[in-house]
């Protein structure tokens, strides 16, 4: 693989640079995407920022926080994308097959790019955007202090899955340094929840099931829970935690389900279960402990598929310690 | 004030030291307790900690990691207890005017000790000791690590409260690197939910009612919901975070009915309403963000008056706006 100064001469010889978050955005793409952009203005390059879906409210400092800029791009950069399909729709097609790097953080990532830089250590990609800045040598402004610790936090769940390391933190005592206003990045993300979420998160708990001498958690949000509550599908991820947060669960899943009769299925894992190999099998993928899959299905078949595999990871675990 | 390495002098004239926890014990007083005398023991001290209540099985990884010792005590030091009242029934009729040193963060500590090192700026007690094992120059090891670990990261809601300072993060990627088994201790305490407390937090969330102009947020929890769910006071503690989680809530309060017809209130606040201040007028006192008090009447008089004295205080917010 590249080392990282070889990713930050790649950058530094282009002067037109286009940045692509993933569809469905998060704190990490779009942090990673919004400091990357604005450290490469710093150096006097031209960048924008691209993404397939729509920023929402609570990201919007980032985006509005710069100005765009138009130009024809001479260097593509993908950033926290593990797959040319997340880009989504319209950007996928105007760009599949002609991303020049990736800078991912997703030991899944499928090697879409002309060249990739992959560090699945990292807790979140923004670590390592918080390395190439530093390489760089740019001091963080409050700006990219406060994409780096949206990035952060919100990939660890506020510094407690077991992705964070000593390394992450010190990135956070750096970027509060730098100026970082942690209080209102955490009070946003963690620490606050809308009417229509707290309704959602009743009814969905309402649903949650335990299977399996209740090592597993399965919980269901249909549409009419969203009419219900007046909640919407951004609102819905973290409420994919609540499940595997019962005492001796070890593997929590989320069906959701979407228009035209399918579901989204969210898992989190406790070790030993692995819920990226656990969605790979359902045409999925993602982390160790938190995965996604699709199924083309309604909630009570994509259910029992969902259970049928969920039996046969925890059974393999079963074996392992016979 | 007294100097950190004065405090370290002190503690290292002394052969024979006693270390008491606040009653109800949390994560900070123990895990500063517990470190504290582990590192005396490495510098060849005699040492004990002692705790007016039983300590939960949570944390009996601290109490059961290191033997008990049996000796007259010459020297006395509190830790996190900010009044003497605080020590509880046995230990403060014991201890009262006799304690030698007290160590704590808490800007309202009362100065009941001989010998006070008060640092408000900590976000937690842990912080202090983590500073003192430096100092003394003695390494960290796993044991100390996981003690100083659960102390930053249970006052600081897993870095997540506005406490949360760079120098937490920076003393929490030091006990990462001396061994401390973050993954395991986020687990228990931030990412699991008993069945007893999971049913408990569903009936509180149904008494949960707004008040001025949805500023304000009061949930009750019943004596009776106790025995229905199997939950227990200790489990209630992280609930009174959720009221102040809604969105537009800038204070939140929690009401426990007790044995005997009194009730106890947490407060959690967000800016500019101070949870402290709100509670020093119903005899209570805490943190700028998060407070306490108990008062002598049944909920529906207790609910009159936290009413009355939350609707007081952020009265005094609206003038301040004019």
């Amino acid at each position: 693989m590249i080392d990282l100064s070889e990713v930050v001469r790649l950058l530094l010889e282009k002067k037109k640079i286009l940045i692509l978050a993933h569809s469905h955005p998060d704190g990490d793409t779009l942090g990673s995407a919004f400091a990357l952009s604005r450290a490469l203005r710093a150096k006097g390059k031209q960048t924008d920022v691209l993404c397939g879906d729509e920023i929402t409210k609570n990201y919007e400092f980032m985006s509005m926080g710069m100005e765009k800029q138009s130009f024809v791009p001479e260097f593509v950069v993908a950033v926290d994308v593990a797959d040319e399909k997340l880009l989504g729709g319209e950007l996928e097609k105007k760009y599949s097959q002609k991303i020049d790097l990736c800078i991912d953080h997703h030991g899944s990532n499928t090697g879409f790019a002309a060249i990739s830089y992959i560090d699945s250590d990292s807790a979140a990609t923004a670590e390592i955007i918080f390395d190439i800045i530093n390489i760089m040598g740019i001091e963080l402004d409050k700006y990219m202090a406060d994409c780096i610790y949206t990035g952060i936090s919100t990939d660890t769940g506020c510094f407690r899955y077991s992705n964070t390391s000593s390394r992450t933190h010190r990135i956070a005592a750096e970027v509060i340094d730098a100026g970082a206003n942690t209080s209102a990045i955490d009070r946003e993300f963690f620490e606050t929840k809308t009417k229509t979420y707290a309704a959602l998160e009743k009814m969905a708990l309402d649903t949650l099931k335990m299977y399996f001498d209740e090592k597993c958690a399965i919980m269901t949000v249909t549409r009419e829970m969203f009419s219900k509550s007046g909640s919407n599908a951004a609102e819905c991820d973290k409420i994919a935690a609540l499940p595997r947060q019962i005492e001796g669960v070890l593997v929590g899943a989320t069906i959701r389900e979407q228009e035209g009769g399918s579901v989204k299925i969210s898992v989190r894992t406790h070790p030993p279960v692995d819920a990226a190999a656990l969605c790979s099998r359902m045409g999925g993928g993602g982390h160790i402990r938190a995965a996604g899959c699709k199924i083309e299905a309604g909630i009570e078949k994509a259910t029992e598929i969902l259970l049928s595999n969920i039996k046969e990871a925890l059974s393999e675990y079963d074996e392992g310690k016979k």
